[in-house]
């Protein structure tokens, strides 16, 4: 048997306990993780010296290494994560829906557990940890597969969870993490019909489509962000170019920072130099369209392929548009479909670009960083869904459960 | 271009347009679908003859012939459906969340409609109008890829729908069907990402596993039912053989009746023989265990595939069991989490039941045949999900939807 098959069926033999367990045990094993973090940190972070040697070694990029690297702040951060886990409500048992019919039947729609979730990511290990939290919470099993770069540092996490998870009511084995970072490994879980209930990939767009384009289990799509912010005729200059940078520098390995800013062009008449001058002192690298370099020759060309092109980097497109309607257009064309921002100071044309972008964020006048479980107060989140179905944008504690329906009758039968 | 492409292309253009349409308009578009379904009831039920000609000239099973048939009733039911549609609130635009952040972030996450669905299905004609009338309902799109047994009857219907839609302010092409019923078109949708937000399979195992196992496009599983009524030791006779009548003849072909019973021991060693009687009465052939075969040697011996298929016929298998917990086994073994039905008197086995059965659907003292929208007081359904993603059971309006995050600021940036 597989690694892989053993882990899910160990998860998958917990889903009967941990649909039964009550919010308080299973905020107390959150708790225990907590401490147990905190306790164990300078070991996490000798692991973690591991993963970022080797990842120097093989020249990984500054911006790689950047998600790669935890210091005590970052593992604060991931206990406090499940801190605030514990004071989200629990949704399980949760009546949504509860109605008689005319002929007596009385049905109740409960919110039970999705069963066993499979989490296929890369680099950043704090997954490791708001993955297993969320999990948990919810009565969910979950089987992690990581990337090879952060393999050290996820095998001492779930080391240290496990340890902690034998202290409490919830059986560790609800929680695994697979060793072989193999493709194989990745690749089986996407056909574990049975054994997964749901996939959930986090990761750069390969990783992403070859989950969705591979996977016969069911798969919640997360995270490609080709973000783009719409600077309006109307925009607040000092608004724009604070809104634009922080879209862009604050910290641009992530999905939801900006990849091309779009600037009306009575806006650009007045501001392009000013809006241009801000970005390259951030160290940003710009790639404008024919009219931006024109208009600024130190802009370098755009290409095609450009305006498609997640950086996740200093990089930024700029596309200088005659009206609203051609920056939904390119929106549209171009969009991951994740965030979206307006800063204009008319409201007919926010309310315009908000109701036709479809996007899972849309924004008036304010950074596109803020699509983020932790920002919109849902505590660590599992993921930004990109997708329509299931849940859209940052996945709290409801985006993992499913539901079913109970019905009572006393004879009740169809005429 | 293939008939495919084309028309899931000219779907997705109208998504903009359906998605911003008013209550009134999808309403009054709905009003007149119904009306023309009754105006043009003779040529349907010319266009269903000739499907069911060809269907006895193919040797079609009465069961089939019976799900493909198209009279006045059945068409009344159908408009019927979509005046009740009607009735039922729009979800598009439902403020479903609204919340305030400390940085002054106001946020609203809003419904929206999912964008083109592709429903892939097979004898039914009458899912042609209710897929229809749900999705343009919802303001989405729809692409209907029906059987070849059924081709007349949609086509038919189709041209009705659209004469009606051309009075109407909703775009004709908003709903189209596949004319072409080689399985070639039905695998052509499952990987049209992009044109396609979401694929419905409806009908038998092997159509819906094609869609399950090869669909890039998320999927939403349905319908496949192998479901159990289990008659526990103190359940009132009368009631168990209503019960379990109903859910095995009241109309055997569709996926919420019943294919297994299972009968607590000591049920059987008073009641056994009342049961065998009644059912055979109706016309069921038995398959047995073997201690029922043992105490009724008229009921044929079951096999092992016995216990995981759907008849969708007058068959059923019946298990003897010497407690609940047998009994909670055997449906985890071989459920399709569809329905599941305890009939008892005993209310702490009925809550159990209910608690630890994983199915859209758990009922006590009642027929698993109401697993059904309009039963459910949701309208016609589009389908009855088996999946724990994104919507269980029978799926009404809010299935059909998907969310988008408004958020609004003044400047806002992450720090």
């Amino acid at each position: 048997m597989s690694e892989v098959i053993e882990k899910a069926t160990l998860a998958k033999e917990t889903t009967p306990l941990l649909a039964n367990l009550s919010t308080l045990q299973k905020n107390t094993a959150l708790k225990l993780m907590a401490d147990a973090l905190i306790e164990h940190k300078d070991s996490i972070i000798r692991a973690n010296e591991k993963d970022l040697e080797r990842g120097r070694e093989n020249g990984t990029s500054t911006s790689l290494l950047d998600r790669l690297r935890l210091n005590s702040e970052r593992i604060d951060a991931m206990a406090e994560g499940l801190l605030q886990i514990i004071d989200l409500p629990d949704p399980i048992g949760d009546v949504l829906e509860a109605f008689d019919r005319p002929n007596g039947l009385h049905i109740k729609k409960i919110r039970v557990p999705l069963g066993v979730i499979g989490i296929i990511y890369e680099a950043r290990p704090n997954v490791t940890v708001d993955a297993a939290g969320l999990c948990l919470k919810t009565g969910n099993a979950v089987v992690l597969r990581g990337g090879s770069s952060a393999i050290s540092s996820n095998e001492r996490i779930v080391a240290v969870l496990h340890e902690a998870l034998s202290k409490s009511d919830l059986p560790a084995d609800a929680l695994q993490l697979i060793i072989n970072t193999d493709r194989s490994s990745a690749n089986e879980m996407l056909k574990l019909n049975g054994l997964l209930d749901v996939l959930i990939p986090r990761g750069g767009h390969s990783l992403i489509q070859n989950v969705v384009k591979n996977a016969t289990v069911p798969v919640i799509e997360t995270g490609a962000g080709i973000c783009h912010t719409f600077i309006d005729a109307s925009a607040d200059l000092s608004m724009a170019i604070s809104i634009a940078i922080n879209a862009k520098v604050q910290r641009p390995s992530v999905c939801n920072s900006m990849e091309t800013l779009l600037i009306h062009q009575a806006f650009a008449d007045q501001h392009l130099d000013a809006i241009v001058n801000a970005l390259t002192e951030n160290n940003v690298e710009l790639h404008g369209c024919p009219e931006t370099v024109k208009r600024m020759p130190s802009v370098i060309p755009a290409t095609k392929e450009d305006w498609d092109t997640e950086y996740g980097d200093y990089t930024l497109n700029i596309k200088i548009v005659n009206e609203l309607d051609e920056a939904l257009n390119h929106i549209r064309a171009h969009s991951t479909m994740h965030s979206e921002c307006i800063v204009t100071e008319n409201s007919a044309h926010a309310e315009k670009f908000l109701q036709q972008v479809d996007a899972a964020a849309v924004y008036h006048n304010a950074s596109t960083r803020f699509t983020d479980g932790f920002e919109f107060g849902f505590g660590a989140e599992i993921g930004i869904s990109t997708q329509k179905l299931h849940a859209r944008g940052p996945m709290g504690l409801p985006a993992l459960t499913s539901t079913k329906y109970r019905i009572y009758g006393n004879g009740q039968i169809r005429g």
